[in-house]
């Protein structure tokens, strides 16, 4: 197992907070269905508006286990991805797709268990020229994205994890979950938060 | 059974593809619920923002099995419909509503399976001037909608079909859907779209 | 059994209705799931943008049964609530959050059954500066709020009845819904809304 | 000289400063030229999206010095006032509009000099159905208007003083002013504002 | 002169009434400078998002005289059009061009005296790959767009005039036109628009 | 004379293109006046929303020369900068202002003649709390900023050029703009962009 793989064992707000509140993806990007989750190391995609090639490459050439993470120039109005490409991508053992647009086929994504983050379903399709990069950095919202960072994803959100970053984020991470086992337990004694942090 | 019925067999996504990537209708416009799917000859509504008699008046005038296709001025913040509309247009024969505006009695709704694909829920209610055309051309994002036209929905999106182009469009679904299947066999295969298309 | 407990015996869009079509909040605040319902007295919070201090003291300080309200100066991307602030709110009596902006935890929150109505859900950490003011009128979207007018939500949308309106609200509310029991009847015998309101 | 009419002395963002940072209507309201600027108690008006009897009503009804404010149900996409009504309003001696919403003929309004504050420019045309209100409390952004308020606009925005606070209001204003002549004369000597203010 | 110039004679909004209310393109598409005016017959264009190859082809292709209108898919983020298309236009005789997007080079443009209307102004480069049409039936907004259809924009707005209906608008223009010389006489003795139109 | 210093010969589009059409700020962001030009070195800054206490930090620790460019956690509606810190920083040398939000007292700050670049004016006045970063790498729309790059805007928009390709930006900018008098050369003499290219 590797290390990164323990990052899955929180939520995506867990970490976020475990890292200073930094690294967290717009809120539009959530998942297909509510109870998909993803974890795994980037593979960077940039996409022209409306064409889809790169992604297609995406998943041909990325190590399995990666989680594509593609920018669209930020159009997101077309569906840059469908049931045959998680068919393909889920085949060559890639762990889950984020994206800052659309998406479609959606029965089809979900009853496969391909893990999908988008801003929705749109059945506009693509065209094919390619122009574009492929595992080098990107930006999506206000979060620099490079290959290789692990992005976590539940029904909450999606975080993205600096590769240097993943100890101490995982350390940081339980710790802030033991605490909250003793907030709770102090919420439940119908103690409040003022009382607990002392903000009274 | 009508030719356009066979419409329902494919996915919107499948028919805008088949159209050579036309008529898909702005993917903020969603079914109620997940399942909901429709299709049949569009009876087309063009609206006053937060004006509803029209939507009374099309469901009344239109023959059974159409799909009312509204247009609201842009207004999108009103509930146009529910679920009084909804139990009247169904005990019409009415086969559903596309809406570029907002619907309320979501549960009242889906409980009679009438099937609603609008922008989302909004209680606040109507005026009941009646301005506005029944049966005339309207436009919905980019596409030209004539009395006539075949509107197809699913969770993906929606389409709308000339009715000259039914018959071709069918046949091309169709072509689409065997060369998937094939498609299909060849990614399970391991081989990635790039080899299978030629791309690379 | 206080008076404005009947309330919750109807949807929001009828209270809205009843009352002369005002009071409906954006329709963009939605329940976290479909099915929560929520009905109680106002107790109404205003923050800076992702600074959610005075959420803390909120549920600490508002009377059991309230439900809190809350205006974040119109920032939405941020979790301003989670799961231990619903747990602690939940211990406390609260009846449910309203707020025009985002949460995180759903999936907590949906199993601790605590009703909580928002923008959407968001994992973005926010500061504690507790600049603000708490129980004050706010102003959601182009409704004015009061502490102690009564709030009731439901998958459709959320109303606002002012606390002075409550015993009319129900009255008109009772009406409407007996003239919709006598409309729907009319509908099922194929009568069309426009025979039946003499619209035609 | 009217109490009120000193108002007309500080900028807007002045009077919002003197009031403890409120009362600033949307910044999307802007006047149609950048020189123009109004002073004047609120004559608030809310209409039906595009429709604009109740603006034809509000100035032949409004007392001379008053500035019309209108919300017009949060549609922007109309030209509810144009040249003809900026000439009737002239002519009955109101000071100027302030709209939550788009106008027509600019160039006629701007020769005419009367000041027009307006979300921008729309030719679409109104009906003319007349349901709304005048002279009642109106929200526009997160602000509640009452009739008597008084409106104070100029390049930067608008804001909105309550009329029990304009004395209060001016002589607060009065001292910011005071104030920042002294803080522009140390910094014109090189001194920052964390100097000045102690926040070092 | 052609019929159709005499349709420069009147604004933007007067033609818009003149038609019923129809043909206004989104108030976010105005002139570069305030004081642009255009007239003259559509040569349409569609592009894909940020591709501008088309455009290049229509100033090439389109008769002298007419008034590029373009599609972009939209997509407003990206500087479709320049000083050096402006040039190439404007020596070729083209009137003006209305986009539904973004431009660049506004102060070449504006001292070259071409005129542009756009959604504002953007430096991002475009793609030449050329999907899309030419002289096809577009749609922007609500507006159905043939070529050939004439196009009149001013400080205002754009508004559409089918060619079919020119000799009829031109006509409605100059009677409303006269009306409101009546109208604006009858302000000026201090009537109100109630008392004018009997709406009292 | 810094080598920088030429990258104010550009316009921003030129230089936008020069690298390869990468470095655009959203096209939201505009000079208050549509005169203002600004070149220099980016000092970066990050606030929470509505919160500007780093922006007086900012221009009292900058050097000068500096641009400030400052990303306000996306939060727009709030005047982070007015006409006192215009003098300040223009005392302390600062060459101008890039905020991803808004500003006020457009009038002082237009005749100082201190070049800011904002997404509008607003009046709504923040705190002062501080969080968040001094001169570390921040993001604007798509673009990483990091402290040193380089910030050119005009009237179409900003550009960012990262500090190690300032050289190689010039070179290809001047061999741009001598291609591009040629080509207007040959647009005067009647050819088209399809000749000119090869396109056709």
């Amino acid at each position: 197992m590797k290390l990164y793989q323990k990052l899955a064992e929180f939520s995506a707000a867990t970490l976020h907070e475990a890292m200073g509140k930094t690294g967290n993806l717009p809120s539009a990007i959530k998942p297909v269905s509510a109870s998909m989750r993803v974890c795994g190391p980037a593979y960077t995609v940039s996409t022209m508006p409306r064409d889809n090639l790169l992604l297609h490459r995406a998943y041909a050439y990325a190590p399995a286990g990666s989680v594509l993470v593609a920018s669209c120039s930020g159009f997101y109005e077309a569906g840059y991805w469908g049931d045959l490409m998680s068919l393909g991508a889920k085949t060559k053992g890639i762990n889950g797709l984020v994206i800052d647009a659309c998406v479609r086929d959606a029965d089809d994504i979900e009853a496969m268990g391909f893990p999908v983050f988008s801003r929705g379903l749109c059945i506009r399709g693509t065209s094919n020229h390619g122009d574009g990069s492929l595992n080098e950095p990107i930006v999506i919202g206000d979060v620099l994205i490079r290959p290789g960072d692990i992005i976590v994803g539940d029904r909450d959100g999606v975080v993205v994890v600096p590769h240097e970053r993943i100890a101490d984020t995982i350390e940081k991470a339980k710790a802030r979950e033991a605490r909250e086992v003793w907030v709770r337990a102090q919420l439940r004694e119908g103690k409040t938060s003022l009382q607990i942090y002392g903000w009274e």
